[in-house]
Formats: C-alpha cells, structure tokens, sequence
C-alpha cells in the first residue's frame, strides 16, 4: 500500500480560514511556518486546541446534509486527541452522553479522539450511533428490534455481548470500538447514561401500552471528521433530534420499525385502499405522538416546521457573512409534509467546504436515502 | 438575429433511434437520406406521422419530473402541424380539453400545433395550463383566486377579456396564444368544455360548503416539445391528476389558495403551536377531501402511493427494455409524506434525454420548485 500523501494544501487552506474568520488571531504567516515545518518533520501537524474547536464547528457549518446549522457555533468541543485505546474510547463515549444529554436539556457536543497518524492508526467506533437497538432475527425470519443494526447486533455477539436474559425491541447495545489489526472493544452503556422517552399521545391512549420508546440522543459516531488535510475517524457528535427522524424514519420505515400499518389499524382506518390516505393519517399521529412525549419527558426536541424556518434564517446570515452554505436538497426537506416546509421552493448552493464530515468507508453513505 | 442552425445531427439519432425501437419499420437509410435533402432544401424536416406520434411519446418517456410514466405508449397525440392561426389553436385547445375529459375518464392527450419553421414564428399558448383559475387584487392588497396567475389575469384584461360580473375566486381564465409580432388572441373556454370537481370531505361536512373546486384536466400548455431538432412550442398535454398537485401545492401553498390555515382552524387544531402539527393533519384531510371528490365525481385521480408503485413499476420495464429513465428526486418524491413512498429511498440517473419537453423560455421553469 502507498503511504498517504499529506495535502499541505488543504492544512493552508484551513489555517488561513481559520485566521481570516478570527481577525484577533493574528498575522497568519507565523502559524503557517509552523505548520509547514511540522508536516516535514513528522509528516503530519497537530491542531491547536482554538484550531480544533474552530475546525469541528466549522464541519458542523458545512454538513449539506443537516437542516440544525443554525447554532453551530454553540457546539461544544471535547478534545480527546490522546484518548486512542478502545475501551478508553468507549468510555469517553459514556461520558459523551452524560455531558449531551444535561438531564433532557440536550446540548450538541463532540467527541474528538486520537486522529490518524503515520504509523498509528486511529480506533474507530463501530456503531452507527452511540446509542442502537438491538435486533433479533426469529425462527419465523421475523425482525424484533430495529432491523436495520442485524449486522451490528451479530458483531456484538460474535464478539461475546450477553443480550438481556429476556430479549426485547428495545435492548440497547453496547459501544464496539477497534483498532485495526486488533480485536473489537465492548463496553456496555450503563441505562443511567441512557436517557430514553416513552411514547404515548395526546389523544390515542393505547398508544402508551405499546411500549414504544426512543433515546433522547442521536449521536453519530461512525462518520470521519476532516479538518486542514486531518482524519478523525472517531468523533461522535449530537444535536437533539427533529422529530421526524424518529417518527418517519426509525419507527416507520419498512426497514426498521415499520409500526404504521399496526397504528393505522389501532386507529380504525380503513387500509383497504390508498386513496383513504391512512399511512399520511398514521404517520402524522406517530409523530405527533413523539414530539408530545419528548416536551412531556422535558427533553430538546423540535419539529420539522420550526426546524425549516430556523434553517432560512441560517441561510440568510451565513449570506449576510458572504459565505455560500450549501445545503441537499433532498436530505433538507423533511420526509413529512416536504411540500408545505419553506425549504422545500427553492434551490441550494450545492458545493462541498472543508472542513466537513465524511461517511467512514470512502464511497459509503451510511444513512442511505 | 443569427439564423438558428439546423441540428442534423440530433434529427438523425432520433430517426436512427425510432427504426431502432421499431424494427418493423425496416432499414433506416432511406429515411436517413429523406431527411437529410429535405432539410438541405428547406432548412428543416416534416416528421411522418409515425414520428411524431414515436416522438411525443418518447418525450413524455424522458421526462425526469414526472411520477406517471408508467403509462407512455398510450398517450393520444392530435396531429394538428397545420394550425397555426392563434385563432384556430385556442378553438383546438377547447378541442382537446374535451377529448381529455371524456366525461371523466381521463385520457392522456397531446396536441401538437405548428413547429417552429424558417421564417414563420409558431404560435405560442400564455396560459400554464390549457385551464387557469384567475387572480384579483382587492384595494387591501390581499388576492381573491390563484395568486400563480395574476400576471395572465392582468394581460387577460388588458387584451379585453370580460371577468364575469360577480367575480369569484375560480373564475376560468380564457385560452390566450399570440404569434410573434402580432396581438394576442383570447377565446373563452365554455364551461361545458372545463369539468370541474366541488371539494367535499368524507366526514368534515362543512368543507363542501366553502366552495372550494378544481378542475379535472391537468393540461400544461406552455412547455415546448423538442423532437429530433425541430420545436414544437405550442404542444398542450395532459394526464390525470395526481392528488398532491391539488391538495398539497394548488390549495395549499402560501401564494396559490393558501387554504392549510382556515382548514386547521375550522377544524378546532391548536394553531398556537407547530409541535401539535396542525398543518400536516390539515394537510392530510385537504388531501383526503380531493382523492374522494374525484372519487365521487368519477374523475379520474391518482394518490402518490399507488403512482409511486408504478413509478417503480416503469423503472424495473424500462430497464428490462435495457434503458436508462432519468428521474429528478425533487420532483418524483411526492410533497406529503415523501419519507414513506417507496420512491424516497434510492438515487435515480440524471443525464436528460432527447425528445423531451423543455420551458418554454430557455432557462426558466415555469413551475417553480
Ligand atoms: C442541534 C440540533 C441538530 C438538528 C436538529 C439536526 C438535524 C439534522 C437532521 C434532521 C439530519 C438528517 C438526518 C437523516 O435524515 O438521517 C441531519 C444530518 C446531519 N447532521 Fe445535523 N442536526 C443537529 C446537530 C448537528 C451537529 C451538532 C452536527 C455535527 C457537529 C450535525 C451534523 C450533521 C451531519 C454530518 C448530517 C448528515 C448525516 C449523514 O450523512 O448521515 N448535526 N441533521
Ligand atoms: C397520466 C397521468 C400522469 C400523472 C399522474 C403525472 C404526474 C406528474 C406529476 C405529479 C408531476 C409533477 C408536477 C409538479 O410537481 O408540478 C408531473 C410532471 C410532469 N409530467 Fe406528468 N403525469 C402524467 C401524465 C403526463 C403526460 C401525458 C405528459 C406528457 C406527454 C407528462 C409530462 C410531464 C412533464 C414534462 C412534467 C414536468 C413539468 C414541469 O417541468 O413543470 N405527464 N407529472
């Protein structure tokens, strides 16, 4: 295998980004020497702390994927560059949690662990987030749990995970991280570092007994953080969610939970034909039903409608900043009601900035759309 | 004015293309060589009938924003090359609104008007649609009718359209078409030529009250035909409607009627607050209310469950058939629900292909997105 190449070009970039938007910094040129003799020297260049604060919020600012940018500058950075042994790493993953999850009052944050070097790789977090439900496949070829972490759940047994003794749809699994060359780390998330919400709806009473429940969290922890020319392979990162993402996605695509046929008929909907739009009607009440038990829980959460207009307003300032945002089209519409959010007229600069985040397998989009 | 060049090369793929898609029609050279003397003389071609029906359909076929292509061999194309007198093209619009109809059984309709040959400008249909909803502006500055159309409202007038005396918030604009250089021609569509479907509700009682109505025939008329070198921009087309086209952008949409905040009102939704999503359940029965009342009136409709079925139907033919099928994701995911259509979850090719339909001034959509 050829060694990597470091892309001098892409660490000027960004030292020079970093002091153009930070004026108080200074002339740029002596950082800039630094890091050129930095790179000659070892091959690579470490970032100060300011420049990794900056650098992590900077990648957050250019995710054309996330409709959240609106309070990017509020991340909160956890430099943990010289945490790199496994289960060190899935420790700091509990306390990542504990730190995001602020007793429901959810505040985005990032984890950075030790970066790619020459000679040493970096671990990697095999979970596609901190926190996933188990899945089980049954005699019948049946899915209980969340189907889409079947491979994940099988990693974990494989690698000596003990399910609960009674299995369930909502068995939380543990954080997996390697090194390459070497054996998967398991670390169990302890239930108090987990915060989940019960469903239940306004209305629907039954809705409660179905024993439906999401964690408050969504932390991503397999995608690579890039900033100046540097691979951080593992940096978990959150927002709170958009209610959405649960209530259209987690507990209603086909793939994963798929509740809605069962919700349509607890709700006495005539399934019989399309045209009665009993799926809109069921997907419109699940999410419902989430958004009401998360601000009943008294944990962040926000609706696509609010979330559409605070993502116009970012827009607007990051114009008034002179910077281009892009943003795609189709992961900023929201999967319900697209039509009647006001992301939904009009076209996005479509360009890709670095910093930014980067699915973990080159070619690989871990969410698939 | 530079004389426009003829595309000989773009007029030889299609008929290489059409002989290739009907092997029946035998070799192609001959053809060829028509076509090629032909257009040295004249500065242009005449499609055989064949090639026009061949054409139109294909065009349709290409057509990376639509959702119902499943359908394309059954289009109806009216040959109609020899109209051109903006008279005569408005009566044939009022023509084609009937052979569409037909009595609500919907047909999929074409009817091609004079191309664009030297020396003689083809006429071109104003209107968006063959059938237009007018707008007013009231002294308060608020609109009554389609806010979309009150530029070809304005231009009605000033050509000496009469609005009927009591003005209504549907008021069917006439057809409009001009040829370069000359005035433009209105000619009234009767109303027994424009079937229209009254708004009712299977349980909200009182929404058939509020007088809401659309009409049954989605014909646009203002895009131009391009098949084998030669534009075709007068080409009105139609299908059968799909729901959300109504329910979720025509009705619903901030500047056309608008309607989601009265329904959530009369309704008795909490409005306060966007967490109750109250404009998605508004949204769903709006939807619901133009699915039955085509129902009802045995008009011919479609909901985006079932058409994405088919859409993906057409895609699994069209690749057995060992074609590409374009498709642009923001358009083929429908504006409700979009997350729970099958159509959602994958990527589509993107190259355009030839015929097509095109705006109908380079560079614009008239259909903004
Ligand atoms: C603060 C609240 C936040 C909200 C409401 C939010 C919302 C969203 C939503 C709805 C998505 C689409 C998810 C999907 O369809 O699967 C998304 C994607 C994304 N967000 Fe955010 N986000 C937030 C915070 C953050 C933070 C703190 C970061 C990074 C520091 C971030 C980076 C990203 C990235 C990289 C993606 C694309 C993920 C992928 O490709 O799978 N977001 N966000
Ligand atoms: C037979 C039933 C049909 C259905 C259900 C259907 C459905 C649709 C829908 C839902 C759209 C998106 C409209 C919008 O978002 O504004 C669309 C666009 C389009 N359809 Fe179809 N369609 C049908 C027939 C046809 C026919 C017969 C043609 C042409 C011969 C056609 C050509 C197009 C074109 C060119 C567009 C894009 C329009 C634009 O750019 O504004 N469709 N169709």
């Amino acid at each position: 295998e050829t060694p990597t190449e470091f892309d001098i070009a892409e660490a000027e970039d960004f030292v020079r980004q970093h002091h153009a938007e930070n004026p108080d910094l200074g002339k740029v040129e002596a950082r800039l020497a630094e890091v050129h003799a930095e790179i000659a020297a070892t091959g690579t260049y470490r970032h100060t702390t300011a420049e990794l604060t900056f650098g992590a919020r900077v990648a957050w600012r250019n995710s054309a994927r996330c409709i959240g940018r609106l309070y990017w500058r509020s991340l909160k950075v956890r430099d943990l560059r010289e945490v790199s042994e496994p289960a060190d790493v899935a420790r700091e993953c509990v306390e990542h949690l504990r730190v995001a999850t602020n007793g429901g009052k959810i505040r985005p944050v990032i984890s950075v662990f030790a970066p790619e070097e020459p000679g040493s790789p970096a671990p990697r977090i095999l979970n596609e987030q901190i926190v996933r439900y188990a899945a089980y496949r049954g005699k019948d070829g049946g899915v209980m749990g969340d189907a889409r972490n079947l491979a994940l759940t099988e990693e974990a047994l494989r690698n000596g995970w003990q399910p609960p003794a009674e299995r369930g749809p909502f068995d939380v699994l543990p954080v997996m991280v390697r090194t390459e060359g070497r054996k998967s780390c398991l670390v169990d998330l302890p239930p108090d570092a987990v915060l989940e919400v019960p469903l239940s709806h306004p209305e629907l009473d039954w809705l409660e007994k179905l024993g439906v429940r999401w964690h408050a969290v969504p932390a991503i922890s397999n995608m690579r953080m890039r900033i100046g020319g540097i691979d951080y392979p593992s940096a978990p990162f959150n927002g709170w969610y958009m209610g959405t993402e649960i209530g259209a996605r987690n507990l209603a695509d086909h793939d994963r939970y798929d509740l809605l046929p069962y919700i349509g008929k607890r709700m006495g909907l005539d399934t019989s034909s399309e045209q009665t739009l009993w799926r809109d009607r069921a997907l419109v009440e699940l999410n419902r039903a989430v958004l009401h038990s998360f601000a009943q829980a008294g944990v962040t959460i926000t609706d696509h409608h609010t979330e559409s207009q605070r993502f116009l307003t970012h827009l607007k300032k990051e114009e008034a900043a002179g910077r281009s945002c892009p943003a795609d089209w189709s992961w900023i519409v929201p999967p319900v009601s697209g039509g009647i959010t006001p992301v939904y007229h009009r076209y996005y600069d479509s360009e890709e900035l670095l910093p930014n985040f980067f699915p973990s397998t080159p070619g690989t989009c871990p969410v698939q759309h």
